[in-house]
């Protein structure tokens, strides 16, 4: 069964199905094995069945070939397979299995039907708006007054764009999907769905009578192209001027990012990571699950920010932090297993001090 | 004044009232006090009015029972409550005053008014999706093509299911739920508020030209019987196969599931939990809130991870963890009562050191 | 270009212009330059275009006022500023910049459309729901029975608030927003898009089959005036009586709020922050964010709780508190300052192990 798309979303409960010889073609590999078998999925080693091909990247993997029940697998070249029954079962060698997923990924992603471009009869476009003719516009969408929805970009159902916005061309915004007045992006970029772009930034003063006074923020929110913002992420419009997220930047679910924040190029924010205001990552940086950045800080040019670690001062380019208070990554792990000996280590001092005063008790006796 | 409800949500602004004797035979207590007291509400001993049952569990809670303006109280038997004044307030004696708090919060829940089963005219369906003529599709909601919908599954207001879902019986999926292409949902599955089920996974490569290039994700979420998920989480579809979520387990909010993990039955994840790619949670394990767990870690059977606790090593079935980076329970405490003598321990080494010196200048000058 | 407002939402794609006399004379300035420069917008130092202005604070601000292109900056009286060319460029002397640029913030911000009142035809109002006819509902919001709407305020597209729910006057409801059942919001409450009031608190007990059952939470959230809660937080019902967030407190994005948590009056939770079950945090508490506070925990008045810190006991009024596990401020640094010695230390301790060793084997050899 197949059916039509809405807002040109994947669709197709049709599995599609390859030869090993066609598969093998497409990603370059050499066969060990029948070469007619016909493979309608992919998994994981443990979890594929009779139809799935799989991948084997290093001997750890390859030692559990025997047991899987995938009927074939891409394999690193000169990684040995013990076990293989090239007599049923088909290796495809390839100079590296996970850029063969990479690949195999997309020939068995389901069909999509191509989005229809037009603007949903329930939803509700400002009539100074400017939709691109090819762009889709899905049900109870909101576009405000003044602004700009690039070619071919898709709102699926129940996205809100305020005012004066400009979404590029290729732009893929998913559904209850909030962007706020005047923010800007560009091109190919893709929100998930729930995110929030432009909220206010947090920022109070005390008000003289016992309560605070809220700071407008008057700035925007920028984007690049080819970003990609999860699920359920916050990014704050700046006090004045913007907050910039750069080219190719990844940012995953539930991220907050703070008013007039300056993310550069291709960085990676993985999920529940959080940069207060005014941070400035440069380029190439990546920041682990649950970081956090304090304001003001800066942090250089592909420094790489374990998990659960806290950035409270400035970084160096390419820089590897972990901990929270963040340390050098070898440092933190040195400290880390000293501290396990800590102790120990107390319990050593207090003899060593009880045998320093045995021998003054004896000096002073003789 | 009651009004009808809407999508079976609760109404009732009306308290309803009970005489302390139907209280008792409900719970199967004993009275200590006058059984023709109505009570009306309940509520913690220091927040409880004059016509509230309140709990007392324990020694310290019996203590505050004089102050409190509480005319009852579930008391578990055996502890001693003193200065009560049987006269004027009951106690009710049951085995476990807490068991006995979630009799009562069902007694005193507000009345809810039956679902009434339909499609709201206002919701958009496609006509090849299957909705049983039991269920209810509230205002606004929108549900693709080849999905199904079961019997008394409530969609809440805005809710946007995309194709080919399946939906069991008796589920809630609260307002602004987000569930994606081709998952599955078992029966009584409840998802609060602006959740999003089935967002892309995480995964990226490098392009070779200085930008990344997007994993495409073709699996799917499933999420199994009686599983409960709170707002804003985010669960990840795998990149191929599946995320599972199993039977019973309870998700809070502002929960990240990545892409292809797999957790068991009954597991129990607090809030701003994380858990990255490919994770396995066995049944029974609980997660205190802002823990994390790195990606393709296993976690055994029963394990507890305490809340802010950051896990980047396979645990053992049962075991205790805390921290970041995460130590057996026992040694954690150890670690940090160690730790705070650690300042002190310096100096009392330096003197060590100082009085070796000094030996070793007393005997050279001997 | 300007454009007429959606539900009061900032329009104006204009800048607003003034000359350096104009903003002295709002901002109670003394100039220092031309006083006719034309200023229309205000940035960051390094940030600033040649029509900007910007703000002096400090010495370090201040040395790079030379490098910037901004055409004129609030200075706070007696920070000398190197190297000023007052015949091109104006400063203007304030008491405290920092104060300025609120004003200047409110100054630039964008020309707001009034808001106009009533109910858009595509919004669903029960009619037993009691709107005030100053109130601005906006496309596709729903209003359950018995609910109360406050003059002036405004619900933006896609708000969703449920049965029996009362919201005072001037309140702004942002998009998406869900409040449940029951829950009552004072005057000035303004809630960012996406979140959820009043989701089930996380409360279940096994069920002796195997599973679990959940506890029913019949109590509401209640928030107090002047309260700002940012975008994607979640803030749970009580279990019975309610959730309260007192006066001018104000909460980041993405905050988890436990059931049965009472906030006090002008706290401050940034975000990540999350507060479990009957938590009390006093008057004036602050939260860094990612902070937690374990189940149960009261927090004294003033509080000051450090980003990442974990609390696991209640805390003292006024107490400054760093780190999971929490310590106070001061020890927090001196632990980790000594930590960082540790690795040394342990060489150290070793090598006076093997003195006193090489002195018991000297002394018995005599």
């Amino acid at each position: 069964m197949t059916h039509e798309a809405q807002n040109g979303v994947l669709i197709g409960a049709t599995r599609k199905s390859f030869t090993v010889s066609d598969l093998a073609r497409r990603l370059g590999a050499a066969i060990e094995g029948p070469d007619s078998i016909v493979v309608d999925g992919l998994n994981a080693l443990d979890l594929a069945g009779p139809t799935d091909i799989s991948f084997i990247g290093s001997d750890s993997y390859a030692a559990r070939w025997v047991e899987s029940k995938a009927v074939a697998a891409a394999v690193t070249l000169g990684v040995e397979v013990p076990g293989h029954d090239a007599a049923h079962r088909a290796l495809l060698r390839v100079p590296n299995a996970d850029l063969a997923l990479a690949e195999l990924l997309t020939l068995f992603a389901p069909v999509v039907a191509p989005a229809t471009p037009g603007i949903h009869p329930d939803a509700t476009i400002d009539p100074t708006a400017l939709i691109d003719p090819t762009a889709t516009i899905g049900a109870r969408v909101t576009v405000g007054a003044g602004t700009q929805i690039g070619a071919r970009t898709i709102l699926e159902t129940g996205v809100n764009i305020a005012e004066d916005v400009v979404v590029g061309d290729d732009c893929t915004i998913r559904a209850g999907v909030v962007i706020r007045e005047r923010c800007v992006l560009g091109h190919r970029v893709s929100i998930h769905p729930n995110s929030v772009i432009g909220s206010d930034g947090f920022g109070y003063r005390p008000d003289g009578r016992g309560g605070m006074q809220k700071l407008v923020h008057i700035g925007i929110v920028e984007i690049h192209d080819d970003v990609e913002i999860g699920a359920c992420s916050t990014i704050d419009r700046a006090k004045f001027g913007k907050t910039v997220i750069g080219a190719h930047t990844k940012i995953d679910n539930l991220v907050q990012i703070g008013h007039n924040v300056r993310i550069g190029r291709c960085c990676v924010l993985a999920s529940q990571t959080g940069l207060a205001g005014t941070v400035v990552l440069e380029d190439y940086c990546q920041l682990g699950a649950k970081a956090g950045v304090a304001d003001h800080r800066h942090v250089g040019k592909g420094a790489r920010i374990a998990a659960m670690t806290g950035i409270s001062k400035d970084v160096e380019a390419g820089a590897e932090l972990v901990g929270a208070p963040a340390a050098d990554r070898r440092q933190f792990w040195l400290m880390q297993a000293a501290l396990r000996k800590l102790p120990e280590l107390i319990k050593t001092v207090a003899r060593l001090e009880h045998e320093n005063r045995r021998r003054d008790a004896d000096s002073s006796s003789k």
